[in-house]
């Protein structure tokens, strides 16, 4: 990135010029470069209107706070922002947004931030929603020189179909959709072609710098600002400490300096949790309620598919409550998208820090031989299948294992943040807990999904609280248990598919039971 | 990787039972799993003859050598190996193949091992030899979910054309060879599509690991053993310590304990440096030769390209003596594909580490702000542009830029190793050194070249002992300097294709020089 870098000194950090050629040509061999830059205005000083830039950070997790500040008073608008999460109102990315200095995102979530999503339904703003894993994987391709490459994520869904809406127009209609994807088969399953993103600037956060750009990143703060620094024609990170050359050792860099171009140190970060949890001492935890009564089953039934040295991913919400019953002494390690493998309890108030948060934003803490990685690591261990069992909730479920849990059109715009990964691998099982109807009554397991599939032809068992199904892909379903009190007909009423009755059947079993 | 570790725990470690399934169904959820296993001939015994398997190391730099041994001793036949290089005779998986254990290879380089080159050309061994880069790549995919992906590297060659030798009959004619490549054009720059690479087993060597089988490598010895780790059925490593759980931080871990199945600890190391290179005392500098004077020559216009803070890549031989001629004070980071960047002068005896290697295999050093990676963090890095110069050495260059310097057909057998990754990146700047004409005056420097290719389209500047050409990239040459006392019809005569002289046409400049 040494060309790009050198046009921006030369030009007195002004705006890219035409003539970078003669002013290579003149450089004196004399001339010490730095990367250090004295401020983060300076650091930005020569972004134009209409760049593509990635932004570091999971929801508000590991974010450039003071390049994202310095780039609201720059007020450099038409944006192209690559980022995981659409930040909150006030904070991180949401600045921009708020500023409508973003005229397009490409994002795998953004249900925190309800200014984005009314400025995407006012066709303000396009959001090109891509599957977290995806995104991961297209910006270290990026940086790879890899221009395209085929996953499983997404085959059968709107992401490969086309047809997802990505810009509205000002009357509600939707003026622009995603154009399908090419898909290829290899050893006898489908994949989608995707295409590689490299942006013009890399705007990231690293906890220490040396001043040649080596990086090192705090636990769960490395996430997308890892991958991301590899894929910008110059990448700007700002640190909350630079150490001089040579204190970092070389085995315990993350990021080598190569893919660095400018470096800021940061002052009186203001790091926000966006879900402070703490632990709950006993007498402290809420009383059962029958809908937690409800989700608690379903917990406990859920627990018995955990075995010793497993590794799990549970989903935000009812999956994480399962956590709760894994039986003592068995070690089962829970990996959290974000790039953590060995999650532990909540914290307390002493042990919260704001750059250890799990998928659901959530302050938590880690085990004992836990790791943390990169977004780019954590997806291509959930998509290579490294992950031996994958929790999640859903909307709806069909009998041949389509999943649907992501959108309902023109209402929930909140993105599938990493599902379509999560269900894509096929060595990972995938295990679905809900309740089995909807508020309204409405069974949840249909011959065939009504909403936008997460995932066709994934899952492997469904556990609701009266029932739980065997799923023979692109079959049909299995009743496998049934909850006490319910008979196979009265399941059958309130389920809307076909399945058939294991000569096995049993009463739904639950943890700790003899 | 658990549901292939509990077939093989509940099957006493006996080869993969067909009966898994109903193995699995009965497993207590009681039963406490360990990856530590007593001994490397308890952790290979279940292994058998056809496996395709993964063999860590870079040359014999952090080669798994106690696993070797295990698989030489229980005499596991018709192996698919997958090794960066082909070892040495006497010494890593050369002993495998001296057994002849091995049936086919995947390699970049086997250019060290006479033995494995005789059995190649004898028709009893297959070679399938792949980019350095493009098999670091095919192995990250493997592990991560991706099935196959386009690159740069190869386009134009026989590796994407086909036709490259892999299996000799014994008649000494070639009997297979490798078949053409699809290749597919995103922004106006071709590419190959390479499928990746999933193995039964990766048998690799990390320093240090916990129980959970987190970890940590020594300096350059990660090279493949990372990428390695992540992509077969089960991961066996060999380590020199285990640490308890805790004792690695999160942070810290090269490789979480997801993808490793089994863990033996070694003892009594033999590594080995290949080459042993020491630094030599002024006085002792070998007096220069008229042969070596001309190296010198061209090294010294080589670091008239050097800027302050550039990234660079010298290839084996002539390239490396430029490195001598960095002007005093200037920052130029040395990368060494097999995974450094900071590459600093040859040992003194006592700093000699057996785990400190360059890509020539010769023990190095680093200097302060260096970082260690694995061999697919330093191919995406190559790949990706982020060197900003590569020097090579040439057998052949045509005036439209293509390079040729890995094959004579029938004869040299070594392997292209990093060569066609390097010449790859569109980012980055070629330059070729090499004396003006082979041994025979035969010129090097031709309008086609005849030799198999390195790269089509990819030479940006050529440097002998008599001239300087600019290469317009498949348009033809421009001279832009030429040796003291030679005059442009001299150079005409012993150049093989026609150029273009510049109407600024110099003195061959050299380093230091006013």
């Amino acid at each position: 990135m040494l060309v790009q870098q050198l046009r921006k000194v030369l030009t007195n950090n002004n705006i890219y010029s035409q003539h970078s050629i003669k002013l290579i040509a003149c450089y004196s061999t004399n001339v010490k470069r730095t990367k250090i830059f004295e401020s983060a205005t300076a650091a930005v000083a020569d972004i134009p209107d209409g760049s593509k830039i990635l932004f570091g950070g999971f929801g508000v997790c590991g974010i450039p706070e003071k390049l994202i500040d310095a780039l609201k008073t720059k007020g450099v608008k038409d944006i192209t922002a690559v980022s995981n999460n659409g930040g909150v109102e006030d904070w991180g990315i949401g600045l921009l947004i708020q500023q409508k200095q973003i005229s397009k995102m490409i994002a795998s979530y953004v249900g925190e931030n309800k200014e984005l999503v009314r400025q995407y339904l006012a066709g303000e703003l396009a959001i090109e929603l891509t599957p977290q894993g995806t995104i991961a994987e297209k910006i270290r391709a990026g940086g790879a020189g890899i221009p395209a490459f085929f996953t499983p994520t997404g085959y059968g869904t709107l992401i490969q179909k086309g047809g997802a809406p990505i810009k509205y127009g000002n009357n509600g209609k939707v003026d622009i959709v995603s154009r399908p994807k090419p898909v290829q088969t290899f050893n006898g399953k489908d994949y989608v072609l995707e295409e590689s993103i490299f942006a013009d600037y890399a705007i990231i956060k690293a906890h220490k710098a040396d001043p040649y750009g080596n990086l090192v990143f705090n636990k769960s703060a490395r996430n997308f600002n890892a991958p991301m620094s590899r894929a910008a024609k110059t990448t700007i990170v700002e640190v909350e400490d630079i150490v001089p050359v040579g204190a970092l050792t070389p085995s315990e860099i993350h990021i080598p300096g190569i893919y660095v171009d400018r470096i800021i140190k940061g002052e009186n970060y203001k790091k926000r949790v966006e879900r402070l949890r703490l632990r709950e001492s006993d007498e402290n935890k809420s009383k059962s309620s029958p809908g937690q009564e409800l989700r608690e089953r379903i917990a406990k039934r859920v627990a018995l598919e955990f075995r010793d040295g497993m590794y799990v991913n549970l989903g935000i919400g009812m999956p994480v409550l399962s956590s709760n019953y894994i039986p003592k002494g068995m070690n089962v390690m829970l990996q959290s998208e974000n790039g953590i493998l060995g999650l532990g309890p909540f914290p307390t108030k002493e042990q919260v820090d704001p750059d250890l948060i799990n998928a659901g934003k959530e302050s938590v803490t880690v085990v004992p031989g836990a790791s943390y990685f990169g977004s780019d690591e954590s997806f291509a261990m959930i998509r290579g299948g490294h992950v031996d069992i994958t929790i999640l909730g859903a909307m709806e479920v069909s009998a041949t294992g389509d999943l649907a849990n992501w959108m309902i059109p023109g209402k929930l715009v909140k993105g599938m943040g990493g599902a379509m990964d999560l269900v894509a691998a096929p060595g990972t099982k995938v295990i679905i807990t809900m309740e089995h109807n909807a508020k309204d009554g409405s069974p949840k397991i249909l011959d065939k999904c009504t909403l936008p599939l997460t995932g066709q032809g994934i899952v492997d068992l469904i556990i609701s609280e009266k029932a739980v199904f065997a799923v023979e892909k692109g079959v049909g379903l299995t009743l496998l248990e049934i909850a006490e009190g319910l008979s196979v007909e009265d399941l059958r009423l309130c389920t809307g598919a076909q399945f058939e009755v294991s000569p096995k059947l049993k009463k739904m079993a639950q943890i700790g039971e003899k």
